[in-house]
């Protein structure tokens, strides 16, 4: 995309009313617009950033033989009162509107239920299973206080699964598999070794222990402790002696830290699936209970953990895998020869399917420097008269001083096996 | 996709609850799942159609220099009162929630208030235009009455694009330019020849037309006036000889027919930017008005339309763009050799990127026939241990009968050059 296309703008001054690191960037630099608290726009290139994050998710569902499909956000009252989760007293962030004639209505907080439900036609029998089905999509949650930036919204866009089973071994198959495709998530998005794999409470109707995904960030609402060698840390809600012994885990080792949940996996058990009457038949023609897991990541809150630890004191510094360009061309001066050069080297760019933003506005070095680093564009190229004279172009890592002097396909060839 | 993996299955009846033929049909087939009246879950196929739907869409805007984003379902009250389009006598359709301490929200009905809102503090000087805006998303409309399946319903998917010009000639360039990107939609989506740019109410602010699309359907609600060989409708509601004569057009060459309304396009002038208070600055450094246009696609009203249209007795019959599959394998018993080459060929086409639905279910060939017509998948190869014996399976057209014989790199030629 050329810069003089794209109509956001970067400002150097950071929102008055944002406190969190991850909305002042992603604000300073075009990426989000605030629509009021916990509230956030995607632009152009947030909207990249979230689409690339959510291809990464989308990848690692599908290699489990998730499904994905996609539920509603209105919601009917009845399924929910099944689970008895309707009434504001039971579960109190709903959103709740009305049909004209008055029939209340939720706002899809989660799908639990309407998944259930959606399923109980086609789920029958012992030969329909094991299932995983998920989507990716906007969720809506009444929060007191929205804070944090993209870490604690009303609406925000969360990846949830859920897995059905025949039986408790067959879920802890399932509940496994679905872990091993998130730590593949957080691995690929280059946080995998800030990111736990956390024991945290099951809820009320298991004696088991859910799974929490927490990346250790000093913005984190969670208290965790940590066995760094072992790569598994524990929710300081149960944080007991009793649990450490029944996990094999020695306080000594354990070490507290400030974690961010970015994901998290549940076993459900039959609560769902006995309270919706959703039932299938085994091989024998009897009526069996479904074990049912579920398994989320708030995918734009990632967004908003990946900006606050992929940034320094110059703005965003996006990994390759979900920045909105792999390339910031900072074209300087305005010759004839040094616009043709720096076109030629965007097409060829785009042609390799190598996605560039190139800067063609009138604006001065330290200002085009000054936008791809907030932006956190991983790679610059300077095409200036001088580097047009020389044949070389000046490329250089967002993360590195060191500048390469290439010529076109010289550039190419260092982005393809960088 | 295997046919065992997929949790839905087709059913023979219709639903009784339903009287539109493609709710029918799509929830028949297991393409959709009804939530509450005028508001469908998309399940696997059926997302996928709506996807490649989307694509189109996306494409034909990006080529008219479109730039996506994603704005917010939850809507403050504040910017939509500036327009006087906040109070249910003005606007009847909205669905409204509220904050956890009554602060009352909108719940996105159209988006051009919030559009104008965000793009405030970025569009300021006339070098910061022309400027195309779009989101696809989904959008609630609190109708009285939800019915014809897709077509009329609570929670849609949408595509929005709003233009910004300097002024009306830029402006008229604008929306031409986006009414050719709409005709290359229809055209891409099979429908263009039924599909008529049609000149209805340009609204109460304005003495010019906007522009509906209207495809040609026995299910349409519009009375539309067509002129075949001019290619134009005029809507009912417009339809004066005083109009006819300002559109060059003769009342003997106008035939009524029934129209769904797939798109329209509108000239908004500048009642939402000055409503606003949004302006920019011109060359003499004088304050100017903005001149808006929006642009409306209703994308899961055309996967309605589509499959009321694109269907027979026996089923949907997606057009190659849109399917969810381009080919079904029926394997027919379950010998090994059989089974060995309905799996080889599944590989062999999936690598070439052509997606295929393949049917290793234990069922007989009629069912599996009945299915892959129902679920109107382009081609259907069937491997026997018939035509395994003779190396050339069974390829077949979803709306022809002629049956070819081909070994695997027959299909692959026969699909790739179709």
């Amino acid at each position: 995309m050329k810069l003089t296309q794209l109509f956001t703008k970067t400002t150097k001054n950071a929102p008055a009313d944002e406190t969190a690191r991850n909305a002042q960037l992603l604000i300073q630099a075009g990426f989000i617009h605030k629509e009021m608290a916990g509230v956030y726009a995607y632009l152009p290139l947030g909207l990249r950033v979230l689409e690339n994050i959510k291809t990464i998710v989308r990848e690692e569902m599908n290699t489990v033989g998730g499904q994905e499909l996609m539920m509603t956000t209105l919601q009917p009252k009845d399924i929910w009162e099944k689970t008895d989760r309707w009434d504001d007293k039971k579960v109190d962030n709903w959103f709740k509107t009305k049909l004209a004639n008055g029939t209340e209505l939720g706002v899809g907080l989660t799908h639990e239920e309407p998944v259930v439900d959606a399923l109980s036609s086609f789920v029958t029998s012992y030969k329909d299973f094991p299932i995983y089905v998920y989507q990716i999509q906007n969720k809506f949650r009444n929060e007191l206080r929205a804070k944090s930036g993209l870490l604690r919204g009303r609406e925000f866009v969360m990846k949830d699964m859920y897995s059905l089973a025949r039986n408790q071994a067959e879920h802890d198959e399932l509940y496994e598999k679905a872990a091993e495709a998130y730590s593949r998530v957080y691995d690929r998005l280059g946080i995998g070794a800030i990111t736990y794999r956390t024991y945290a409470d099951g809820g009320i109707f298991t004696e088991k222990f859910s799974d929490e995904y927490q990346t250790i960030s000093d913005i984190g609402e969670d208290t965790i402790y940590v066995d760094e060698t072992k790569k598994i840390a524990v929710n300081k809600e149960v944080y007991t002696d009793e649990n450490l012994a029944k996990l094999g885990l020695l306080k000594d080792s354990m070490v507290e830290k400030r974690g961010v949940e970015v994901g998290n996996i549940f076993p459900l058990e039959t609560k769902y699936t006995d309270a919706l009457g959703v039932y299938y038949t085994d091989e024998q023609g009897q009526r069996q209970s479904i074990v049912m897991g579920c398994y989320g990541i708030g995918v734009s809150r990632l967004m908003g953990v990946l900006a606050e630890h992929f940034s320094d004191d110059k703005g965003l510094v996006w990994p390759d895998a979900i920045a909105p360009a792999m390339v910031y061309i900072a074209q300087l001066g305005d010759e004839e020869k040094v616009l043709a050069e720096a076109e030629e080297l965007y097409n060829q760019l785009m042609s390799a399917g190598i996605e560039a933003l190139y800067d063609d506005r009138d604006l001065r070095a330290g200002q085009k420097f000054g936008d791809a680093d907030l932006m956190g564009i991983p790679y610059r190229v300077v095409v200036s008269a001088k580097t047009v004279e020389s044949g070389k172009h000046e490329c250089k890592k967002r993360t590195e001083s060191e500048v390469h002097l290439l010529d076109n396909d010289g550039i190419l060839e260092f982005l393809i096996t960088k």
